[in-house]
C-alpha cells in the first residue's frame, strides 16, 4: 500500500509532544520512542483518506490522524507489559518496557492515550475543523478504543486464552480489539470533513469490514505460508492452541470470507462521490496480501 | 468537609458504565470496583462548587465532576500495580489487581481513563453544556491529567526515590502529582458554566493553592501526628528517607507556608460575587485537619 500521507503524518506525530528539556524527559522520551517504532501507519492513512473523500482539507484531518496513531501505539506499549503478553521485542526492536523499564512504559501508554485526546480537542484543531467535530472526533474515538470497544476485546482475549473460543466468541474479540480501532479512524476522517451521517456509517462499515479481513487474512497465512515470507514465524497460533478464524472454520471458508468482507468494504465505497480508488485498492491488497 | 453533593455524585458516577451483562464484564466490575473505593470526592465536589459559584446548573456538571473522579481513580489503580507503588491495599480494601488481577487491573485503569473523556464529550453532555464547553473540558482535563501534568508528576516521583530531591524539584513533583488534577476540577466546574477566563484564572489559582497546601499539611502530619488520629503509620516519609517539605524546609517554615497558600486560595475566591462559603470552608478545613 503506497501511503501518500506518510511524510505528512510522520511530520506532524511529534509536533504534539511537549518540547524543551523537562524534569520527566524520560517519559516523552518513552512516548516518542514508540511513536517512531511505528509500522505502516494505516490508521493515519485510512483518516487521511476519509477526509479527502468526503472533501475534506488534508490540513484539518491530521490532528486526528495522530490521535488515532497515538491511541494505537499506547495499546501496543501496554500490550507488550509483562502481566500482558510480555513481549520482549516490537517490530523487531526492544518493547519500550525493556528500553524505559515497566514503571516508565506504563506511564508513557497513559500519557499518549491523554495526548490523544487532547490532541482532539486542542484550541488549534478547534480553530481548524470547529468545537463540534473536536467534541465528536474525541466522543467517536472514546468510545471505540474504550471499555466495550478495544479495551473490551483485550479483555476477552485474555479471558479466550486456552479456552479453544468458539466462533461468536473470536468475532466479538476481532471486531473490538482490532476492528474498532479502524472503524475510528474512518470515521474521524469524516468527521474532519463535516461529511453527513451516510458517510460515517458507510466509513464505519468499509473500517468494520477490513478489519475483520485482516484478522482472517492473518490466520490464513499463520498455516500456509512460510517464516521467510511471512516475516514472522508460522504455525505460532496452533503451538498456542489458540482458536483462529481456520482452526475453526477451515481454510476454505476463511478464503470465502475474505473475499465477502473485501465485497462489502468496497461496496460501502459506492455511498461516496468522490475518488474512492485508493481505499479500494487498499482493501484488495489487504485481501491478498503475503505478509 | 461536608460535600453536598455527595449523593448526586455517587448516583451518577456509575451510570457511564456500560450496562448489560458483557463477555467483558470482568473489566466493568473491575472499573466499578475501583469507583466504588472512593473516598471523599474532593475532585467532584470541586467541580459542582465552581459550578454554583458560577452561575450553572448543577446537572449541567455532573458529567464533568463524573469525568474527573474517574481520571482519578484510573490514577490510583495504575499506582498501585506491582511495576509502580506495588501496593496491596487502597484505602483499607484489596487493591484492583489482587481481586482482578495485573492485566485487568491495568486495562481497568486505560478504560477508566477512556472513559472520562468519552463522559466529557458524550451527546448527552454536549445537549446540557455545548458543544464548546465539552470539547475545552476534555482539553484542560487532558493537559492537567498528561505527560506535563499528572502523569508527568508521576515520572518526577519515581526519579526522585532515595535521591534526597530538592525543593523546587519537591514543588514541581507535588504541583503536577497532586495540585493538577485538583486544578483540572475547579477549571472544569467553571466551563460547564460558562464562566469568564477572570474565573477560570481565580479557579485554578484556588485550585493549586489547596493541592500545594494539602501535600504541606500531609507531610506535616506524618511526623507530628500518631497514627491513631492520623489513621495509617506515622513517620513513613523518615523511614523511606524520602524528601518531603518537613525534611528540607522545617516544621515552622511549613506551617508558615500552609498559612500562605490557604491565604492566596482565599484570595482567590475573591474574583468571584457568589457565595464562597462552602470552598473557603474547605480551605481552611485543610490547612487544619488532623487527618
Amino acid at each position: 500500500m503506497n501511503n501518500r500521507f506518510l511524510d505528512m503524518i510522520e511530520g506532524a506525530l511529534y509536533s504534539f509532544l511537549p518540547g524543551g528539556e523537562l524534569r520527566e524527559q524520560i517519559l516523552i522520551d518513552s512516548m516518542k520512542y514508540s511513536l517512531e517504532a511505528g509500522g505502516k501507519r494505516v490508521r493515519p492513512m485510512l483518516v487521511m483518506e476519509f477526509n479527502e473523500l468526503c472533501g475534506g482539507s488534508a490540513e484539518k484531518a491530521v490532528p486526528f490522524a495522530c490521535a488515532v496513531e497515538m491511541v494505537h501505539t499506547y495499546s501496543l506499549i501496554h500490550d507488550d507489559l509483562p502481566c500482558m503478553d510480555d513481549d520482549d521485542l516490537r517490530r523487531g526492536k526492544p518493547s519500550n518496557h525493556i528500553v524505559f523499564g515497566e514503571d516508565n512504559a506504563l506511564l508513557a501508554g497513559d500519557a499518549l492515550l491523554t495526548l490523544a485526546f487532547e490532541t482532539l480537542t486542542g484550541d488549534s484543531t478547534a480553530e481548524l475543523v470547529g468545537d463540534k467535530a473536536c467534541r465528536r472526533a474525541a466522543q467517536t474515538l472514546a468510545k471505540y478504543a474504550g471499555c466495550v470497544g478495544m479495551v473490551g476485546g483485550q479483555v476477552i482475549d485474555l479471558q479466550s486464552e486456552n479456552t479453544n473460543a468458539p466462533i461468536e466468541v473470536l468475532r466479538e474479540l476481532v471486531y473490538k480489539k482490532t476492528a474498532c480501532l479502524i472503524m475510528a479512524a474512518c470515521e474521524l476522517g469524516c468527521l474532519s470533513a463535516n461529511a453527513d451521517e451516510k458517510q460515517l456509517r458507510a466509513a464505519s462499515l468499509y473500517g468494520e469490514s477490513i478489519g475483520l479481513a485482516f484478522q482472517i487474512r492473518d490466520d490464513i497465512l499463520d498455516c500456509t505460508s512460510t517464516d521467510e515470507v511471512l516475516g514472522k514465524p508460522v504455525g505460532s497460533d496452533e503451538e498456542n492452541q489458540k482458536s483462529t478464524f481456520v482452526s475453526l472454520l477451515g481454510l476454505d471458508k476463511c478464503r470465502l470470507m475474505v473475499d465477502e468482507l473485501t465485497s462489502r468494504a468496497l461496496e460501502a465505497l459506492d455511498s461516496f462521490e468522490g475518488d474512492t480508488s485508493a481505499l479500494r485498492q487498499y482493501a484488495l491488497e489487504l485481501a491478498k496480501r503475503k505478509n
